[in-house]
């Protein structure tokens, strides 16, 4: 079972989308094991280098240059602060762009629970409620939607 | 703001969860373009290798290593085809554990269209009643969820 396609993407002869595709505009940014782990570091609150460096046990030299890259790309905006004595660093904080990245790390997360379980799982709860947070698929209307009631189509935008 | 961590995740001094983190087991078999630009097409429908390379702009070589760490990994299943005087050939369907990663590519998609915007949207809406898919988070109780409205546990599973 998968999605229907509409229009021209149900031409069984359609060529590659390359960059019109925005799963591989999104996948060209932030498709490596290392930016997510920042990006999941920054969604939990961590701001500086080295807290970053600890809790992704990724290299120095990685976690620079990542984080420099979701910087340049506007997923992640850089704070000064200063420890008393100490020189002026910067931070890291998620913009609103980073954030709404969220359902990303949400839908990875629920997946590794699920397919590649270990002794300890996450569990996501809304804070005002306590329900579990959804992982299916719904529509506005609030229907569980299967995979085979996806229709994809493509709409102009400009 | 950011959401709110419970147990042995609020520690300050919690060190790298390395693969006790579903998001980085996750993160460690599909966090590549190539691999999510297969796994879009295997859920617009295509099955065959030819298909596979057209569709995703990529060499044969990296689509047929791609599509063979798919399989082993258990996203994608082989299953045998003949065209009238032809040899036989393998072509590749989703399976369920496969299928499940439908979320984390509507989640690529609907980022992309926003905040990576062209001349063309992907439009995804419901079959059974035309509503449109739901990117943003709700809990079970249907509530939309603020990002610091998330509460993150760790849960014994085992």
């Amino acid at each position: 079972m998968t999605v229907v396609l509409q229009g021209a993407l149900a031409r069984e002869d359609r060529p590659a989308w390359g960059d019109a595709c925005p799963i591989e505009r999104t996948s060209t940014l932030i498709a490596r094991k290392s930016t997510l782990l920042l990006l999941r570091e920054a969604l939990y609150g961590t701001t500086r280098f080295d807290d970053f460096v600890r809790r992704t046990g990724m290299a120095e030299s990685v976690t620079a240059s990542q984080l420099r890259a979701l910087t340049a790309e506007g997923l992640l905006v850089t704070r000064a602060y200063r420890e008393p004595g100490q020189r002026r660093r910067s931070e890291y904080v998620l913009t609103d762009a980073g954030r709404d990245l969220i359902p990303v790390l949400l839908a990875l997360a629920a997946w590794g629970d699920r397919h590649l379980p270990r002794e300890h799982g996450l569990h996501l709860t809304h804070a005002a409620c306590g329900a579990d947070i959804e992982t299916g698929i719904r529509c506005a209307a609030g229907h569980a939607v299967a995979e085979d009631e996806i229709v994809v189509g493509l709409e102009r935008r400009s």
